[in-house]
């Protein structure tokens, strides 16, 4: 780890913690997210891989919050099972990732555990005082808009899982899988135009649910409209299987319909394709998270899925 | 989790990540340990007593920086294998410890893990700028300090063990061992006089032997002047068994001999006694750390004993 802290704030990790100046009048946004080997990841999942999805899962939750990322914390709990270059594999694929987002590694812990890795990682970055976007927050009428393409994490887990399936789709939806990118710049461009924001770890149709009923709202989804990477099957059912999968890290987020052009211009500020795919209309009162959310066909008709997404055990 | 993260930065736990104000013109420090069950506690340890000492530990590396805590992230990979009522008391113990050191739950992940259970923690806390206390920075000649008593937590291990011993020694001691009190105030009052500091938590001859060799010195630590508390065996060999035995979590300090009053005046304004212990020597260049540490005792005799303290595989 000590190569890789290099930064001044982490005093090469030679004290109990680190020391980092804070930016005049931002505010701090801070999470934290574990992935568990054989729960989050297989063992037979390149360390690289593995470091690379630590660090981007918990940047995508500052991405969603509109925030800038100024350094992580790291926790290794490395299980005597892991072969011995599986660290030194971790440290270089964690080394590249924090290279490739410009973050830094401020400190961490590495300890021993026993059948099972363990990994956390803290995630700390800054918005201006109340300009970060909150899951709460949508208006009824407010549109529905994701980032990039939706799906292609749950194609490449089936990969990962050994379903057959053609060899670049795999490779492609894969490296999705296991090297999801952080809409960093998409959500600090969001600041003041979305109304309420939250990243796809879940399922689209689960995570929009969530949006939708954190304002007591549903959202409305035109399965057709959902944006697919062009390796993706693309008919009815197979929308509906790549909406309720999750792991996409894209962004979710609502905006009023007088905003689209806004919505536009920071989508191609920040580089990074959106893609309008419903609205947000009032429930009634009372309404579960579970029917917070409805697919509506070509023909439209409206589909609740059984399972919307991923549900945490 | 949620019920405790009562804070409005936590935003009840409703979105990706916490916000926080952050004080104008303030560092921030922050520090990230884990612990694994089986590695830093025994399966048979009250879960609440696991979450005190997870929230201890590492308020103490912020106590050893001089750092003013904030508030702290919460991870919990849980073992299938723990009864269903540890989360539970881990929750109560957890709350209570926030509680007894007034700080605020920001925000974490549960999720399950697999034979063991593993915890983590980040604390996040505030320092003036270049007020930070360091592990470097001590000089020939400087006095060391601890805080408190030393040994307490080596006897509790070995009564968690099933050594026998006296009951009120066994009771005192495991209590130490399990709810090791952070010295924040202390930490604070020592800002601007300690030249160096550290925490105690891998066992006093080791850690002086770290501060020393951090700033190319040797401790010199007089046996007899170690702070034993008053249930702990105060023989020479008793003396040597607690300066290498762990988990202590007081603070390790050094400071000029012109400053012997303000440091008294520290402890009293921290209401934590401190003692003087010895003093750092210059070392002769290449010395390594297991030889910058010499225990003198009563006779004037140095020992240096095989092992300094608990070294982490």
């Amino acid at each position: 780890m000590r190569a890789l802290a290099t930064h001044p704030a982490a005093r090469g990790l030679l004290d109990d913690a680190a020391v980092l100046d804070w930016p005049t009048g931002l505010q701090l946004v801070a999470t934290h997210d574990l992935l568990v080997e054989g729960v989050h990841y297989t063992a037979g999942c390149p360390a690289s891989d593995v470091a690379w999805k630590l660090l981007a899962v918990n940047l995508s939750d500052l991405a969603a919050m509109g925030a800038r990322p100024v350094g992580v914390l790291l926790g290794v709990a490395l299980s005597g099972n892991q072969p011995a270059q599986w660290a030194d594999s971790f440290a270089t694929g964690l080394g590249r990732a924090l290279e490739t987002f410009a973050v830094p590694l401020l400190g961490g812990d590495t300890v021993r555990s026993g059948a099972q890795t363990v990994l956390s990682l803290t995630a700390l970055g800054t918005v201006p005082p109340g300009a970060a976007l909150a899951r709460m927050g949508a208006g009824a009428g407010d549109d529905l808009w994701v980032s990039g393409t939706i799906g292609d994490a749950g194609i490449g887990l089936a990969a990962a899982n050994g379903v057959t399936m053609d060899a670049r789709m795999a490779r492609e939806a894969l490296k999705r899988y296991r090297r999801p990118v952080p809409r960093l710049a998409l959500g600090v461009a969001l600041r003041g135009i979305a109304t309420a924001a939250m990243d796809v770890s879940d399922g689209l149709a689960l995570d929009a649910a969530r949006l939708a009923h954190a304002a007591r709202l549903i959202a409305e989804i035109a399965l057709g409209a959902i944006p697919l990477s062009n390796f993706a099957p693309a008919g009815e059912i197979d929308r509906l299987r790549h909406a309720t999968a999750g792991d996409d890290y894209e962004l979710l987020f609502a905006a009023p319909p007088s905003r689209r052009d806004s919505v536009q211009a920071a989508a191609v500020a920040a580089k990074t394709p959106v893609a309008r795919i419903g609205r947000l209309l009032a429930a009634v009162s009372g309404t579960a998270v579970a029917q917070s959310v409805q697919l509506v066909t070509a023909s439209g008709k409206a589909v609740v899925p059984a399972r919307l997404g991923y549900q945490h055990p």
